[in-house]
C-alpha cells in the first residue's frame, strides 16, 4: 500500500510534536504552552458560539480581521485566518513552493518546516546562525530556485530575536518572499508587523497558541500583503476556521488587557528562571520568548530523563552541529520552583 | 507580487463555496446545512473543553477516534481526524497526487476536487456520469499516471447513490485508491464502511456537517487502511483538530439516538419536497442526501433570483453538457412550505 503514495511522502521525515501526555499530575514544560488559562472573554464568546453551530462559519473570518486591524494597525485586507500557525505555514508554502524549488530555513529552528518543504517535494535548504545567533551572508544571497524562506522571531529553541531594521535588510536583498514567524513576538520587545506595509515581500505569522493561552483553540494569522492574502485565501481549505475558534480569537483579540497582565506574569517568571539556571551552572541564553533555553558543560539528557521520572515534562534538543540543550517553558512560579529544585538535586548542588 | 507564486497557483479557479450571508432572516437552503440544531450534548460537551484550552488538543483524535470505531464498527487505527472532510480531501491529494499526476472524478460532481488536483499542479480527469448517474467504464479505466479517485456517494448534485458492491467491483479495476466522499451517506440507505476491511484500497471520508447538523464545528473523518492512516498522519498538521471540535464530536457521534431522530425528520419533509416539486413541473431525482436536485423545462437561473429576493437562498448550478439545475437543501417544513409557495407564484401557477 505504501508504493500508492508520492515518492515524496514515502521519503519524508515525519515533524514530531513535544510530547501531550493525557491526564495525570506532570508539570508540562515541554511545549511552550501559556500555565495560565486565557481570558474569560474567550470562553463566554466561545459558549455563545455553540449556539449556532448547525450553520457554516464565515470562510474568511470578517469579525476577526476587523478587530485585529484595528488592535494591531494593520489593514483587515492583509489578515489570513488560519487553524493555528501551523496552517498558515501550509497555506503559504502550499502557494510559494513546488517540487523541485527551494525553501530556505536557518538551524538550529523549528524543524517543521523541515516537513513542510519535504512534503511539496522541494528542496529544503538550512542556514546555520551564527554562535550569536545573528544571521550569515549565507541566508540572504539570492539563489535560483529560492522561493520561500522562514525566519522565526523570536526564534525556537535559542529564544532570541533579531531586530527589525535587520529583517527589513534582509527581505531587500532576498529574491523571494520572507516569513517572519512571530509565534513568540508578543513576549519580545520588537516584531516586524510595521514592516508588511513597507515590504510587500514580508510576511508576519502570529498564533494564539502562547501569548493568548490558546494553544487547544488552533487559531494563527498571517499580515501580508492585500494582493498576497486574496490569492492564499484561495489555497486555504474554504472553510479552514471553525465558529468557535472564530468567535474565541476575536473575544481574546479584544482583550488586551488580558494580554499586558499575562506578559507581566510570565516576563517576571521567565527574569527568575534565567537567573536560578544560572546560579545552577547552566549557560542561558536571555530568551525574548515563554522559553528559556540552557545548555550545560555535563550532558543534559540524564537530567531531561530525571525532571521526567519526577513528572516534570522539558525538552530535550539535540541539532547536529549545534550539540544538546533543555528547552524549559515558563510555566507558574510554583511549576518554576519545583522544577529548579530537582534539577538542583540531580545536579546533586 | 503575484509571480512570487507557483505557476500552478497563479493560473488556478478557485472553488467558490455556496453563499454565507451573515446576519438576516434568509431562508438558507444552499449549502446542506442540517436545519436543526446539534444534539445539546454536544454543546455541553464544548462548554466543558473550554476550561482548558490553554493546553494543546490530542494531535490524533484519539477519544474521538475510539468512540467512532466503537458506533461504527471499524478499528479505531483506521480513523484519521480532519478540520472538516475538506481536510481530509486536502492531506489525500496532498499525499497522493504529485504535480504532472492524474486525479480521476466524476462530473458532475464536487468542484472542490478539481481545485485541491489544480494546487498540486496535478492533472485533473473529469469523467461524465452516464444520464442516469451510473458511472461508464471510462471511470474504472487504468491509466499510467493515475494517481487518485474521488468518488462522492450519494452524489452533490444528483443526490444519487451507487451500490457498495459496484464500488467494490470499480476499486478492484483501479491502479490507485479510491476515496468515497460519503458526506451524505447518513441520508442513504447504505454506505462503503464496510468495503474498507475487505479491500484497503477504498478510503471513506465522512462528515460532521450534514446529518449531525455542525457545519459550523469543521469535523470530519477518514476511516482507511491503518497502514494508510499512519502515513497520512505524517501528513497532515500536527494538531489538525482543536480541543473543542474533538470534544464535540465525540459527543455528537456517541449520541446516534439524536441522529436517528434527526434522520427521520429530515426524511420525512425530503419525501414532501420531491414530491410537491414534481406537481410544481420540476423533473426531480429521488433523493438519497439532505437536498434534492430539480431541473424544469424552463430555464431556472430566474428562479433562482426571484426566490433569492423573497428572501429564499437555493443554489444555481450549471455544468457544462450538463445543463443547469436547482439544488434545494431540506430545511425544516415551514421553511420548504415558504419555498415551495414561492416558487409556485413565480411559475405562474
Amino acid at each position: 500500500m505504501h508504493d500508492f503514495f508520492r515518492p515524496t511522502i514515502q521519503q519524508m521525515t515525519p515533524y514530531a510534536p513535544g510530547e501531550q501526555p493525557g491526564g495525570g499530575k506532570l508539570i508540562k514544560l515541554n511545549t511552550n504552552e501559556n500555565p495560565y488559562p486565557p481570558s474569560p472573554k474567550v470562553v463566554a464568546a466561545i459558549t455563545h458560539a455553540a449556539q449556532r453551530l448547525e450553520r457554516y462559519p464565515d470562510p474568511i473570518g470578517s469579525a476577526f480581521c476587523q478587530r485585529a486591524g484595528e488592535v494591531l494597525g494593520v489593514d483587515p485586507d492583509s489578515i489570513l485566518c488560519g487553524n493555528g500557525s501551523d496552517d498558515i505555514l501550509t497555506i503559504v508554502t502550499r502557494a510559494f513552493v513546488g517540487e523541485g524549488d527551494v525553501l530556505r530555513m536557518p538551524t538550529p529552528s523549528y524543524i517543521l518546516y523541515r516537513t513542510l518543504a519535504q512534503i511539496q517535494g522541494a528542496e529544503v535548504e538550512e542556514v546555520p546562525f551564527a554562535d550569536d545567533f545573528s544571521l550569515t551572508e549565507q541566508f540572504s544571497a539570492p539563489t535560483d530556485r529560492l522561493k520561500l524562506c522562514f525566519l522565526p522571531n523570536p526564534n525556537s529553541p535559542s529564544g532570541t530575536v533579531l531586530k527589525p531594521q535587520e529583517i527589513e535588510q534582509l527581505a531587500d536583498q532576498l529574491p523571494c518572499p520572507l516569513l517572519v514567524d512571530e509565534a513568540y513576538a508578543d513576549f519580545a520587545e520588537f516584531n516586524c508587523l510595521e514592516l508588511v506595509a513597507r515590504n510587500p515581500k514580508i510576511m508576519v505569522s502570529r498564533t494564539l497558541s502562547k501569548s493568548y493561552g490558546l494553544a487547544g483553540l488552533r487559531f494563527g494569522f498571517l499580515v501580508a500583503a492585500p494582493e498576497l492574502i486574496s490569492t492564499l485565501r484561495q489555497v486555504k481549505d474554504s472553510y479552514n476556521c471553525d465558529a468557535l475558534s472564530l468567535a474565541g480569537a476575536t473575544a481574546a483579540i479584544d482583550d488586551q488587557d488580558w494580554l499586558t497582565e499575562n506578559r507581566k506574569k510570565v516576563l517576571a517568571t521567565r527574569a527568575h528562571m534565567v537567573e536560578s539556571l544560572r546560579l545552577l551552572g547552566f549557560s542561558v541564553l536571555d530568551s525574548h520568548a515563554n522559553f528559556v533555553w540552557c545548555t550545560h558543560s555535563q550532558p543534559v539528557q540524564p537530567l531531561y530523563e530525571a525532571l521526567k521520572r519526577d513528572g516534570v515534562l522539558v525538552r530535550y534538543m539535540k541539532y547536529a552541529g549545534w550539540g544538546e540543550g533543555l528547552r524549559i517553558s515558563v510555566g507558574t512560579d510554583s511549576q518554576i520552583d519545583a522544577c529548579l529544585t530537582m534539577l538542583k538535586m540531580h545536579l546533586g548542588m
